[in-house]
């Protein structure tokens, strides 16, 4: 019979056993942090109406939209969980308690230019708060929190959230006289990182933002405001009385910056930054941006914001909202290229290898059972073939623990157990077994699963 | 401005929070169980290229697949998990230890006739193991003990993983003579449930199948086998060497039913069942269903069985191998209609909804911190409501605990913590209270998740 070449499509991830356990930790932490902090799971289809999910696109989004025809029905592909979020959200109004709170890692599809890094199917891993009218600004207070928290349980020491405010941006370029040029000016502010302030000011004098050499500078001397969150927020003061946006962008970040330390959040995983404004427009209150501090070039891990009108193209109902999103399946094509997941943790599909060395199956069954009923993870290794094979197979699954049991073990109630890792064989009853191997693993989870 | 109707599409299952959550339960116990029997994740793309999705496929499947092009590629959405994995397999195989044990809970999809109960999107979680060339009899073995695992755990006790061997049928059927028409007779005497004994020999003597009397006769006795597992294994051996494919296939039934006590199966939750064949030409061994005894119209809610050649268009490699699948989605459906998912387990977003009472929100944001450090999944509520309002939030949310802080309480170094079920109010200290809402989630967690 003739073969088809199996292949998988580029830009779509399809990881070996092995790195899909390390992805399948970062999904578990990502789901418990955010059930911790109140967020119910949600689940919508990949497929939706083009005319639903397309009410708002355009662009370059609608560009890269799988979008294609089955039967009668126009449908596509989802882009990201934000547009699916608000149909739900309209769709089940009625039926839905707010403030809502929900978390979604799922497949999201955009037709790319295939290109290193670069994915057509990839997980994002969002969660948002959304109001029924009006969102209290605690809201907005608490994602650090939960960033914090997410970045931490993941083995992460040095990292920083990043956190801004448009309405102190558009306040300001509101005392300029200079909102119309705001979004301009804000895309080139930044760029600062990467061009330098030399660089942003010549742009923001050129001729398509065309301002004042006063004007650069009065901007180039707020972004360049930086300090302790206590020194910056004293440097906003400054400005205070000038224009009602800026002060109520003042005053809502001061309230996220007041509650910091009874969230639980380290002063030095936290900073102001004023040159954070997030490329989309659709942010209006607090933009948060997160990066590793020894990884600047990995950008920013986890980023979103305050948004005022989450589903304007399927409701007349006002339903603000303040969510985050991470870039799942970047982020860890990033992390395995620059080394950064921890490979020491285990990845093996079983915890124990039960090798039986006795014709009838029975006691070897039977342990298995009792190891399982236990909650080890256990396999069975029944398989007719030498003793050297087996063991090569215990090394490439990486199996913790090989279990031997032959007659004499049997015989004498016992359990001979080797530590994959040291070699060490210890022969045991059951229950010491058991006692030692969880221990064992214990001590195998307790590492970082992300690198510093 | 206009807005567009929110929508989901037809034979797309969207949940709403609590039943969400139940089904989030489901993929939990499943995701444990596969894992507790050493199989390892794996996730592959929902979008594979059409030439080496559809390699084997033809006739209804074809039909029924969502394809479309996007620039100058063919792609196939996947409709299950078989054929990806068995391209997973092909591709990946030098990298693969063998056997190999995988689960996958993925959605797949089919453009079916939109009707009640059908959906175009479902979650499939299957679990096969690969053998390279040779797949030893005892992984057939182990499969009940994995079904068994995975429905006792969901709760269930009154279910039946009921078992065959394709070698049996075929061996059967082949001392009489009757090998070329075996297919026709298999899928006849699969009605015999829905039909009885007396139109399935109709049908086997009718036009088509054109058996004698004697013949048809055989074979409504040999189906007709039934009793404890040692009278069917007994009444089997009366058929033992007249043909070496019968009695290769009851060696194999007689070693999946030697270990079943050793694998923890009580008997009352396995049957022998000659009717089962399955309908798909795939199996050529052992066979499995389940069903729950008090709902047979469900059908079987979980089956699978023994293939020679998995991934035979893709490679000369010969790779046995056994899997069973749950068609989740359905499964959950159907479990709903019944009324069959205890709603008496907790769904609610979070365990604690925190209600502060002061304007300084301290004291409440750092109470939320220790409830999750000490694991307690806490939602704060922070929006200008009032009280009635507020708990109207909590009962909306089903929330099993409330907890409301005040001035008093926070001079007090207390809390006040209302059990949303019993209406009861304590006021204890923080960990006093977190052992109490510990102690009461596990005792609301012990029911089963599903009912009988």
């Amino acid at each position: 019979m003739a073969k088809m070449t199996p292949r998988t499509l580029s830009g779509f991830m399809e990881l070996l056993p092995a790195p899909q356990q390390q992805m399948e930790r970062i999904m578990k932490v990502l789901r418990e942090t955010y059930s911790l902090y109140g967020f119910t799971p949600l689940d919508t289809p990949v497929i939706e109406s083009s005319e639903v999910l397309l009410a708002k696109a355009g662009g370059e989004t609608e560009k890269q939209i799988y979008r294609f025809t089955k039967g009668d029905s126009d449908l596509s592909l989802r882009f990201d969980l934000t547009v699916p979020l608000a149909k739900y959200v309209a769709l089940h109004y009625n039926e839905l308690a707010f403030p809502f709170r929900r978390y979604q890692i799922g497949k999201v599809y955009r037709g790319e230019r295939a290109q290193r890094g670069r994915f057509r199917e990839f997980y994002q891993a969002d969660i948002d708060i959304i109001g029924d009218g009006k969102l209290d600004i605690t809201n907005e207070a608490e994602i650090p929190a939960i960033i914090y928290k997410t970045f931490s349980t993941l083995g992460l020491k040095r990292f920083q959230i990043r956190v801004n405010n448009r309405k102190i941006l558009n306040g300001f370029y509101g005392m300029l006289g200079l909102t119309e040029k705001s979004g301009d000016i804000m895309r080139t502010v930044d760029k600062l990182d990467k061009i330098g302030p030399d660089k942003v000011k010549a742009i923001l004098m050129g001729e398509e933002i065309a301002l004042s050499e006063a004007d650069a500078d009065e901007i180039l001397k707020f972004i360049a405001i930086t300090g302790s969150n206590e020194e910056v927020l004293a440097a906003l003061e400054g400005y205070q009385g000038r224009h009602e946006i800026f002060d109520a962008g003042l005053a809502e970040l001061k309230a996220v910056v007041k509650y910091l330390a009874a969230f639980g959040i380290p002063a030095e995983n936290f900073a102001v930054d004023l040159t954070i404004a997030r490329g989309l427009d659709y942010y209006t209150g607090t933009v948060y941006e997160t990066t590793l501090l020894d990884h600047p070039e990995i950008g920013s891990v986890c980023s979103g914001g305050r948004y005022d009108n989450l589903a304007e193209y399927y409701t007349d109902k006002q339903l603000p909202g303040v969510g985050i999103s991470i870039g799942l399946t970047r982020l860890f094509y990033v992390l395995g290229e620059q080394k950064l997941l921890n490979d020491a943790l285990p990845t093996a599909p079983a915890d124990v290898l039960v090798l039986p060395m006795t014709e009838d199956l029975s006691a070897a069954i039977s342990l298995a059972t009792t190891l399982r009923e236990s909650g080890i993870r256990t396999q069975l290794y029944t398989e007719q073939k030498k003793f050297k094979q087996k063991m090569t197979y215990a090394d490439k699954i990486g199996v913790p623990y090989a279990i031997f049991l032959g007659e004499d073990e049997i015989n004498a109630g016992i359990v001979a157990c080797k530590d994959m890792t040291t070699g060490e064989q210890t022969k045991l009853d059951s229950a010491a077994t058991i006692a030692r191997i969880k221990a064992g693993l214990a001590e195998l989870e307790k590492g970082a699963i992300i690198l510093e």
